[in-house]
């Protein structure tokens, strides 16, 4: 029997994706037709399309097309694929037509953040199993951007770096009293009721996260100083000197921020210090509608601007603002490498279609931070009352500071 | 003759003005009636008020009447004037009531930041005499916000700490080029020239500033390097490595930032670096009345949310942002301490009633600023492909990292 060979109609199909795509280094292949771009730069991958349907599909709908396709194994990538989606992610395809649109407003809608709507979202992805995350995360499980003091620290050493450089920022001290919502497994609450000395009030609405950091908390000796509550930041009560949020604005939806500041004024009034920590954009856009659709649920990156509709009404004073999105591609590095090296595991568990869908998840995400189309951003911001303003944040670079020097970063009139 | 005693209707304004400030802990006296708080914080000034149309104007409009008043002399404070603003401050008096409302719109009409009306803003302000200004600045006439690395560091010390600060944040390269706007009498476009040989072009409108920037620029030996323009910001032309801005945004106008946006964005593109140092807010509001009346037309400060609209059209990347407000009220007790020594020449110079102002203004300033009423924002932003991304903010702090470990702060990927 004949291998079919390419049509008129599939060369005028790869043409059209290709223009979609714009001129990045990566071939375009279909069956015996090649599409290379009109760029002297060297090729960094090679993407294999098997038959018209699937081009077909990522040409009305190029994110969802090709992510689906590429999950399925129906599209393999040669080449580099973490290089690929950078090459693609700077080249500012026009890739978000009607299709894309509609899509994302349909997931506004199905996936709102209301107080079921995010239990659904969260369990969804959280609630996956303990032990899946373990094959590729980091000892603590800590699943959020880590800091590097070096690019050549380990993952280990780089996501205790961040926890310690957030009790640092927010000049925790012994006694404090600290709510965080969105705890994920319990690490930064158990960290700082050990190393800080504070007590923690951390909510989560993923019973198997909670489930983990209340146990770990009780075998670190810990468990009298950090309360794990399994319920909605939304229903915080009781007073603290400090609120920490480490990777959930993300999940808040930009309808509640001004909600999610009247929790943590109800939380921390005029005279507490906070801190928020999450993945937004340099320019208002929706999230990736693949992601939405298979990751993360109701998930929405913010820009600066938008973020600080949490802020703002409250009078809450922002004292420090810093990007780590470098340091999220690397993170995200060490958890592909990690993936990789237990993918035969979780192909045996969770099958091919699920290793590949987060192979690409954790891939693409490296490629979006590398290229800037998403930021990492650490807000620190202090109540209008609050007396205790670091003098400068010198003492975030020079350790011994903290102790040695403490009037240096009160304030010092 | 007899001394005119206060009425019972001078009573109550005494007490309507006491409702409108809250329960500060400063004493009013109008003749023999005083009207004390309901605190028991000890009194830390008294305010000493004429005659009943003077009482009455504070209580109308006790921005304007009390600030005009005091100019003229016509109320004296006794006690620590900046302490007892501080406490109004603080106590967030609710003095913007429809008067206020109204005289603010009409300013923001009569001061609209056109091409022309930015051009006489500017003069009223900066054209007032360099000789007076030299009175209180510091040697170099640095008019902005200083840096103090320790709070004991002399003015001095600090304006070239900021100088440099301002420099490390956008790590100068030598050869690179940079673009100003609002360059004052100089300074900053001199000190990055001789210090990190750089190209400099610094656009400013006001003619005195000019004039005395490019005289300096020939004594300090670096004409060829630095080209003073007398221009407004809107026609910058060339194309730039960086772009610069200290203490300019105050003067741009809310409704022309996308046009600032338009400016940066031809003048470096997606690959340049970015500076925006301003006096801000935390929450939005109109600029004193008082102040733009008589000190600095067609003044606004925004908050960080309304200072995005610059950045995020053109997809610009935060990469830090530093509030320094407890900088700009050591700062600012620098220049009252130096304005205080001046007093008399200042007076037999320019009048009692333009000292009287100023004092106020200056000692206003730090009381907002400590208070918390006003920010001052640094922000360093970069373009979408700028690819010169620090991996960490340490070599702020730790100086010989900039020469000696230059790969940890570049793209380590």
């Amino acid at each position: 029997m004949k291998q079919p060979t390419t049509s008129w109609m599939d060369r005028q199909l790869l043409h059209a994706l290709r223009s979609l795509l714009g001129p990045v280094p990566v071939a375009l292949v279909l069956r015996d037709a090649e599409n290379l771009p009109n760029t002297d730069a060297p090729i960094v991958g090679t993407v294999r399309i098997p038959d018209r349907s699937t081009l077909l599909s990522m040409v009305v709908s190029p994110e969802m097309g090709f992510g689906d396709a590429y999950s399925a194994g129906r599209i393999q990538v040669e080449g580099d694929l973490v290089r690929s989606l950078e090459c693609v992610c700077q080249s500012s395809p026009r890739v978000r037509n009607w299709a894309w649109r509609l899509r994302s407003k349909w997931f506004d809608w199905v996936q709102a953040n209301t107080i079921r709507g995010s239990s659904r979202n969260i369990r969804r992805h959280y609630d996956l199993s303990s032990d899946f995350y373990q094959l590729w995360l980091d000892e603590q499980m800590v699943y959020t951007c880590a800091y590097f003091p070096t690019p050549d620290v380990s993952l280990e050493e780089a996501q205790e770096a961040k926890m310690d450089l957030v009790c640092r920022k927010l000049r925790l001290r012994p006694g404090e009293t600290v709510v965080e919502v969105g705890c994920g497994w319990g690490a930064l609450a158990i960290y700082m009721a050990q190393h800080y000395g504070v007590r923690v009030r951390a909510f989560n609405i993923s019973h198997e996260q909670i489930a983990w950091a209340r146990e770990w908390a009780k075998k670190a000796g810990v468990a009298s100083y950090v309360e794990f509550v399994e319920d909605d930041y939304r229903n915080v009560s009781g007073h603290f000197d400090v609120f920490v949020s480490v990777g959930m604005l993300e999940h808040v939806g930009r309808e509640n921020y001004p909600e999610m500041g009247r929790v943590i004024h109800r939380a921390i009034g005029d005279s507490g210090r906070g801190f928020l920590h999450f993945i937004g954009r340099s320019r208002s856009q929706p999230f990736s509608v693949w992601i939405r659709k298979h990751i993360f649920p109701g998930a929405y990156a913010p820009t600066l601007r938008e973020s600080m509709e949490v802020l703002e009404p409250q009078n809450y004073c922002v004292l420090d603002i810093e990007n780590l999105r470098l340091h999220y591609a690397k993170t995200l590095e060490h958890w592909l490498a990690r993936f990789e090296s237990a993918f035969d595991t979780v192909v045996r568990k969770y099958g091919m279609d699920f290793a590949r869908m987060w192979r690409l998840y954790l891939a693409g995400s490296i490629a979006t931070f590398r290229a800037g189309n998403l930021q990492l951003f650490q807000v620190l911001f202090a109540g209008s009352r609050c007396q205790s303003i670091p003098w400068t944040r010198e003492h975030l670079y020079v350790p011994d500071l903290l102790e040695t020097d403490d009037e240096l970063w009160t304030r010092a009139m």
